[in-house]
């Protein structure tokens, strides 16, 4: 299936049957956010992979009871460094060159306009900037998810702090931003299953300079 | 070629040898972003296809010269709006229902709730927001180009203002967010290219709660 074709298969699953999803394609799912650029390649983010039963019910609640939360097989959560900090930023760079068997030097000035960029600004404008790379793989995740026949519902309607808490994040020195149950659509279940698709059309949603 | 291996093959192109990218395919790439989900399905986003060669020359020395602008054939941005507005949501909801043919009493609970949680708000939060879904449609375009075999480089490193000015987005209530010269590699001219990919380890990159 091509990925304009999954793109029209997907929707925001509201019902789920409580099948499970193969590990195969969970893999497949969060390798395709992995794999997702990121500004500098500095890939601020990370996923959290939830399949505990007992932890999905305690995140029930602080999910608006969002039934897809339990009757997902896997309940993704992306989270996002709470800020940019020079260790962090110079950790990427070395895991980098040991992989490249690159010169550490090659990048130092680099590395210098980064962090004489980012870490002097606030902690708010550091997190909102590593969210929007946490999108990109959010995206890229659903895409995979799509191509693969796997319901995905993306939601923001959750208590970020209290899944912060729960989960431990803090410590981590990562915010939750944006969640993904993983799962199958409940066909005579959901009532957004049969509905038709509805986007902005070509003509309003893009602007061409010729 | 699947995702995985598009998301392998790609990368963040430094310089392209100038080929134009055929229109079908830049018509592929500009539908993943179109159909990428986007929080309550408001689509607070648009992209910008600027073709014009004299317009890439104008906003080069606003996007630090680099060469992939004037070098692709197509530049896309990707331009959030700059807030959320009770007519702005209103009108979503109008198109949906046009489309669907749903009544329109059917959604007026929840659009009041999106106008009171979201219009009181900070421009900033909203922009913040918004951004975030273009991030998504950001993820599907570069994924959808990279399945097409098309370059495509995101770019954060452009003067937002400076677009912002030249293609007139302020009056469209819209704010340039990143930027995605679309068009073939030069491999030989190219310093990147032939360097290993590199990401967080698996280990890393995924925390599980069993």
């Amino acid at each position: 299936m091509s990925l304009i074709e999954a793109l029209n298969w997907r929707y925001a699953t509201k019902k789920m049957n409580g099948k499970a999803v193969p590990q195969e394609k969970v893999d497949l799912i969060l390798e395709a956010a992995r794999l997702a650029p990121t500004s500098s390649g500095l890939q601020p983010f990370k996923v959290i992979v939830i399949t505990n039963p007992d932890l999905k019910q305690t995140l029930l609640p602080h999910s608006f009871n969002q039934s897809q939360i339990i009757d997902s097989s896997h309940l993704l959560v992306f989270a996002a460094w709470d800020t940019y900090t020079e260790d962090r930023i110079n950790g990427v760079f070395s895991h980098t060159h040991n992989e490249r068997g690159t010169p550490p030097e090659s990048t130092t000035d680099y590395q210098k306009m980064l962090i004489n960029s980012y870490v002097p600004r606030s902690e708010d404008v550091n997190f909102n900037h590593a969210a929007r790379q946490a999108y990109i793989g959010f995206g890229m995740a659903l895409a995979e998810a799509a191509i693969q026949k796997v319901d995905a519902t993306p939601m923001e309607g959750f208590n970020n702090a209290e899944y912060d808490k729960i989960l431990g994040l803090k410590e981590k020195g990562l915010k939750s931003v944006a969640i993904m149950p993983l799962g199958y659509r409940d066909e005579t279940g959901d009532w957004l299953a049969g509905l038709k698709k509805v986007r902005q059309p070509k003509s309003e949603f893009i602007i061409e300079f010729k």
